[in-house]
């Protein structure tokens, strides 16, 4: 017998497209993957580099907030973002995804609720799901280009077992960079009823406008502040399942503590990659930020030019969500890849509705990822225009 | 405030020791450390080379169940072992703990209870707590070196919420290798009452009378048997952080699955040198299980020529209990950090009231894990014998 937790553990929205992308292949049909946040930027040599240059006489348990010299050097990272923290503030993660639940782990009992703008990463409902606790989406939209919702729509949703607001700042799947009135309005409400705030910061780096500001800016909050981070996207580095847990709660930081002793360390090998990932030239982001702001721009102006289709101008990350003229985002994403090609090539999207955690919304939605080069992104484009031409449930 | 969880999620028992051992330090005196599982022998240079030879221009997300090619090289692993397994039933996991955690959360509901044969690992608590789920201990006694208690005292615990058995075979922290009819006995046991068998399999090349049976080695138990696997120890790269979750229960393997996806991928580097690890040569195992036996050989003899002194010879892994004539095993290991050297040496030891679920229990037992070289031993019992005579609360 399953449990009724792995009953209902949610699969993947966006695995159950795969055996029809692995079909199309067969059939010689080319894919642009937009449907996931896999960058192709290359992995900075240097810090791969760094890890085959380490003397590893006996790779032996790391500490289990991980290494020292890692986290000493991550505090030079933070300061450089203005965001003072010592080493015994963040402790190191396989991936931001066990940040996350550490988070939910030890802020949370089953029952509890935490609220969050949707739509939102999916995985969100995984983590909740396994620590038995209840997402409560507050529903942003496209019409503003999914801004945070008024103060009062989480107020409305409030209850004795609301715990904690979750937030992605900037957003997966919606690209928006929250402002910085948008976070301190947000932290007032934190205050106000002493909820935690948990912050995703894995897309920090990539801001189009502006910087975003990091949830451990605001005032006031250390006691309420969890900051969610990961080196996955920074650095193109998905693949070594690094991240980092933060609060200057030092209560809270001990009782994560005990969740990360019984899982004893964080990856070792990629930890080495993390800490030089530090000493990276201070330039480093900018060429990767350029590009991604050159193909979101092709991205948007494709998106917006074909009849129907309306893209907000995401402010950061790398990924937009797009309305089209389209039944069912889940039917045509399938349809993408079943039932049509383009010159022998097609796309793969990601629908919408598994962002959302309200039943029925995201049906015309579908969040593309810019992760592909320019010319990938214009060939898909091409094909997006002409299959939203010959889709059988195109709508006006 | 913290969850209820994360208060009553226990602390490292071992760990508490530390500042201890590290203020001894401070005053210059040797500590040999006998209290953690972190073996000394090198970890293969072949399989860090495999890493370092390997050419990664992004270093992305895996499978969520880890790398196919990784996944296929181990159905031959364990084919030697005469495990017939597919790869599809095997599924790559951040270290053994990952592995626990996900049978832990696919197989058990808030409320359930595993039965346990104690002393067990003591990290089973901190994911038994952070499921919810009720670890029941069945004690089994130094006396007769641990053996498995009898199959009688698993049927009086039963109740409604008994869902499954977790063993660790060889055992730690005892040592203890279970016979096969002592597995054949429980996987009858599982068949009555149909529960999961959750067999740990961590030490299984650490065996020095004959070879441990694999729970995936019983017949008729293919729905039920889960083994939770791990790199660490067997190539000594416990840092790696690398395991496996295996069952041949396609529904559940199904489940587990759902878990995994949430958290993305397991370590990609360190699937690179597990991948390696299964190309090392046959006889590989052979040199670190001689090196470990020499240890366990001076270990025990040196320990049961101690006046008061028990400990029965460990069939595997690289652990064994002694009950020493003591009051109390914790201020014992405490007592000699903090008061005790012996020509400016030391030693750490595991009080086994941390790896006792029945409250009261081992506080006359220690663990010893033989990861030093033989010469470490000798002068790690040289402390120990000359502690006994000096420890104020020996007993008679």
């Amino acid at each position: 017998m399953i449990s009724t937790r792995g009953q209902l553990m949610p699969p993947s929205p966006i695995r159950k497209l795969v055996p029809f992308a692995e079909a199309a292949k067969k059939k010689g049909i080319k894919v642009y993957h937009l449907n996931i946040g896999q960058p192709d930027i290359e992995t900075p040599p240097a810090i791969l580099d760094a890890v085959k240059k380490a003397v590893i006489p006996v790779l032996e348990y790391s500490h289990s907030a991980g290494n020292e010299s890692y986290r000493r050097k991550l505090v030079d990272y933070y300061a450089k973002a203005n965001i003072l923290l010592s080493h015994e503030e963040i402790m190191i993660t396989a991936g931001g995804s066990e940040a996350i639940q550490f988070g939910f782990f030890a802020c949370l009992n089953p029952g509890d609720e935490v609220i969050v703008p949707e739509p939102f990463y999916a995985n969100y409902n995984g983590f909740a799901c396994a620590a038995g606790v209840k997402i409560v989406p507050i529903t942003s939209t496209i019409e503003n280009g999914f801004a945070l919702p008024p103060i009062q729509s989480f107020e409305k949703v409030l209850t004795p077992r609301s715990k904690a607001i979750l937030i992605c700042n900037p957003n997966n799947p919606t690209g928006y960079l929250y402002s910085s009135q948008e976070m301190e309005a947000l932290g007032e409400l934190c205050k106000k009823y002493d909820l935690y705030l948990f912050s995703d910061e894995a897309y920090r780096e990539f801001c189009y406008a502006g910087a975003a500001l990091s949830a451990l800016s605001l005032k006031g909050l250390d006691d309420q502040v969890v900051v969610m981070d990961t080196i996955s996207k920074r650095y193109s580095a998905c693949g070594a399942r690094i991240g980092a847990f933060i609060t200057r709660n030092k209560e809270l930081y001990g009782a994560a503590m005990k969740f990360a002793q019984a899982r004893l360390s964080p990856p070792g090998l990629a930890q080495i990659l993390g800490e030089a990932a530090v000493d990276l030239p201070a330039d480093f982001f900018n060429a990767a930020k350029a590009e991604y702001q050159a193909r979101r721009d092709i991205l948007v102006k494709r998106l917006n030019q074909m009849p129907g289709v309306f893209c907000p101008n995401p402010g950061g990350a790398f990924y937009a969500i797009a309305r089209l003229p389209i039944d069912d985002s889940d039917r045509f994403c399938q349809w993408l890849l079943a039932s049509f090609s383009h010159n022998g090539q097609t796309l793969m999207l990601a629908p919408a509705t598994g962002f959302y955690g309200t039943e029925g919304l995201g049906k015309q939605e579908v969040r593309l990822a810019y992760v592909l080069n320019s010319d990938s992104i214009s060939a898909a484009m091409d094909c997006l225009a002409y299959a939203l031409q010959q889709y059988p449930g195109r709508v006006h």
